[in-house]
């Protein structure tokens, strides 16, 4: 068995994952990296068809031509979301070309990937290095996988392939259009998605880049989001993406009146705080809590006419609003959530595509995660030193996957808007059950019975003197919560296995996560 | 002394330059790289401000904060061409910290920087490792300079920095407009020069990159040419380029008759032989000679109603009307050489911006040059084999950078336009003084007596069977000319010393250039 060590969060944490050895974390910004980046193969033109078609006829062959074998690693990226038709026609062929143990290196997983269960059973993949959400968590938590999930954020996705520490074998790129060439567009295309930039790492650092896409267009495909000078193959299938499951034509709000009252806070203390200023820049996700808080303090903008610089996507309509009404001179994008961000990112040259490399990797020479005045972001669990969680619930299971989340902890002034209990689960614990995030990136923790600065802040208590605010404290939610609930949750019952990892943005091992014993199993 | 080896072309050339070992040229296509890609160290944000604030305080501090040290390799690139005011302010910096026998590594040189002949007299600048044009070209032919030139295309100095040929310790990279987080664009800022790609491999792989521009604007300065994420310092200064040198308001019309007549000449070869047909592609640069090409094929185009699916830049106002009046989709723009060009980057999203990267780099998978239908360069000399020349002159004195030409010559039918002779000298010779490009590459040579077609393309003389062009061979041409001219030229009096060499696309070494002996020296 391997042996575990205490890391600088005060967490257990495994000294090697799948065989390889791991750094313990050291605590936000000790740990400084060496060595060079990661280095693709020397390739040539003379390898290469001088009229740039590198079409191959199927998804097989370009398989076969790539060389796949035994305990390969595969990587895709998860910009069709739940929508995402080819990596099932992907491991599809695999199977066919009789290879086993490989290694699924997704930027994130989805509901639709619950077939590749079979897979996993299998042995076609040994296991799935990455963020693991909904039906594949459920499998890995129940002890069922074959190695350890490593769960990254986005940053540190695009970091683990620059830095090396994740090798590619074949990058599969899925694109709403492409040319011949290789040249990757995703705002063209029935399955047009927005930006690709999850795909950028896998494109520059893999050892073979296959393309694949069901929109040919004649070269050049532009905006080229992915340049076909990184890629080997392009295959052409019937479909790559349901547009229904990729992006919502509306993006949904919520009806929640907590919800809207945590929102309504969290935007009421940006602009108390005196964070809502002439030129400021904010991040707020697709969730339902950060929807409303982007129509509020769009709303407290517009009434104090103040103008943002520009506001991070994943962009939605609501994003976009702001932008063609003047609310602020860009969207910078990874993402689009709907059809109204997929036709700005298309149509409006200060909608900007962007990427894991510009946003978020921390092994970089800064990113622009923390040029952001300030980040709304919600959590599963935050304990009473804003530590957070992301990926677990207090059952143990590890359901989400950690996304940009800890990337943007690093904004001015990091906000979590999170109720106080779900389904009479308190949320504010003593101690969270999977660390994801260190409490001194946290600056506030917004529920709907209040807003807990952080004592690390005390500027921001400062500004907000005299607030008409409810300011609170962690402890006295966290007691208020527990009342209702009738105490903090059980301890999940773990078994000895640590089914995957926690990484930090820079590598080092920040939490672990263990095996759940359901009832009535042993 | 070190040694020479006959190459696949019959060229004797060294086995060092500059004191490491080289590959001798093996033929077009044959030398099949090994290794990986270079790799620059590792970063952590940690290491940089969180605000994104990367401005230091002068060059002399930031030359100081990057280490600069004697015997390190500085580059730069040439968007300001003969504007450049940046690099004379970085060599006073250099000289001002006291360093020793730097190796400059410039994309191109110009006449500007004739001042810089004191640098390597004084040995500040031990050589330059790059193309050599006019006064640093004499001064190098003469024998003078310590080091050894290392002549490549654009995309051979990318491939060189990808490869790990070259390792630049320290980039400089002159903006026209940049935020304090590094962001590039070529297109905004009183220096307005158009895009950045001669400065990406430097972006991408030196150890250390310096930007530094005139114009510093609020996060983000879009278009982010070069992205911030590569960069570690930003420096104000004064003034980075002088607009008049950088780009002309007008791009100069030839009135030579000559020329007019080799002009009209190629654009009726482009339409006769049907390389103008719906959806073609051509490349001509902003020569006298191809900015007449570009008019005549522009109007023989609209006559036949062809428009043209993306014509290759460096931009012109001549290419920008054939975008703005629907004779091309997409201009493909490496520089911008007047206003209009830069004017149409910067406001229409069919015209973008490329970089050595996308367009010339030979060990890439792939690159744009070998699919553009058809392209149109200039020449020193031709041989009658095809064989060309394009930085020396008979005289043998080293005058002129290769540019992209080497990397163009890949295009499906390479035309040199060259009159039949200059200055009484005949153009047209048994072999050139310096071999630049295989004659296996050149498809056609049109000159003001005649069109010469490669033999190899015997597709080219069927489809012209009853062309009112003038098909000649060329020894016909030189045959004539040599009458014309007294004979062919003297062979130039050369001495021992290789000043420097001539790199193939693939980094093999194609040819060398001798020290030229003046009369009257020895």
């Amino acid at each position: 068995m391997m042996g575990t060590i205490e890391n600088a969060a005060g967490r257990r944490v495994p000294t090697e994952v799948n065989g390889k050895p791991v750094v313990p974390y050291q605590g936000v910004g000790c740990y400084m990296p060496t060595g060079r980046h990661a280095a693709p193969p020397i390739r040539s033109c003379a390898q290469y068809p001088a009229d740039g078609n590198k079409v191959a006829p199927s998804l097989v062959e370009a398989l076969r031509r790539a060389g796949l074998a035994d305990g390969m690693v595969i990587s895709s990226h998860h910009h069709f979301r739940d929508g995402d038709l080819l990596m099932p026609q992907v491991f599809a062929a695999a199977a066919e070309l009789g290879v086993r143990d490989l290694v699924w290196f997704p930027s994130a997983t989805f509901p639709c990937h619950e077939s590749f269960i079979a897979y996993l059973e299998s042995g076609l993949i040994h296991h799935i290095e990455g963020s693991l959400n909904g039906p594949l968590g459920r499998y890995a938590s129940q002890g069922k996988m074959a190695g350890q999930a490593v769960l990254r954020s986005h940053g540190g996705r695009y970091r683990a392939l620059q830095d090396g520490d994740v090798h590619v074998d074949i990058a599969v790129i899925a694109a709403p259009a492409a040319d011949a060439f290789g040249n990757c567009s995703g705002v063209l295309g029935r399955a047009a998605c927005g930006p690709l930039g999850f795909a950028l790492a896998d494109a520059q650092y893999a050892d073979h880049v296959i393309v694949v896409t069901d929109t040919l267009v004649p070269f050049p495909c532009v905006p080229w989001h992915i340049q076909g000078n990184l890629v080997d193959q392009v295959v052409l299938v019937e479909r790559v993406g349901d547009p229904d499951r990729i992006v919502s034509g509306t993006t949904r709000l919520t009806r929640s009146s907590d919800q809207l009252l945590i929102a309504e806070y969290a935007a009421r203390f940006v602009r108390d705080a005196g964070i809502m200023r002439p030129g400021f820049s904010f991040q707020a996700g697709a969730g339902g809590i950060s929807l409303a808080f982007t129509i509020f303090l769009g709303q407290m903008m517009r009434e104090a006419g103040v103008k943002a610089r520009f506001i991070r996507g994943g962009s939605t309509r609501y994003l976009v609003e702001l932008l063609e009404t003047g609310l602020t001179d860009y969207i910078l994008d990874g993402q689009s959530f709907d059809l109204e961000g997929v036709r700005s990112l298309r149509d409006n040259p200060a909608h900007l595509a962007t990427s894991p490399f510009t946003s978020y990797n921390y092994h970089g020479k800064g990113n622009f995660a923390s040029l952001l005045d300030c980040v709304v972001l919600g959590a599963t669990e935050v304990d009473v030193d804003f530590n957070a969680n992301v990926v677990t619930h207090s059952d143990g299971l590890l359901l989400h996957g950690i996304g940009g989340w800890q990337d943007a902890l690093f904004a001015r002034c990091t906000i979590l808007t999170v109720p106080s209990f779900r389904d009479r689960v308190p949320i504010i614990r003593d101690r969270v059950t999977t660390l994801c995030g260190p409490g001194e990136l946290v600056d506030v923790v917004v529920t709907e019975r209040g807003i807990a600065i952080n004592p690390r802040r005390q500027d921001l208590f400062a500004v907000l003197a005299g607030s008409s605010l409810p300011l609170r404290s962690l402890q006295e939610l966290k007691s208020e919560a527990e009342a209702i609930c009738g105490g903090p949750p059980a301890l999940p019952r773990t078994g000895e296995r640590t089914i995957g990892v926690v990484s930090w943005v820079d590598g080092t091992i920040l939490d672990r996560v263990q095996q759940v014993i359901a009832e009535g199993s042993k």
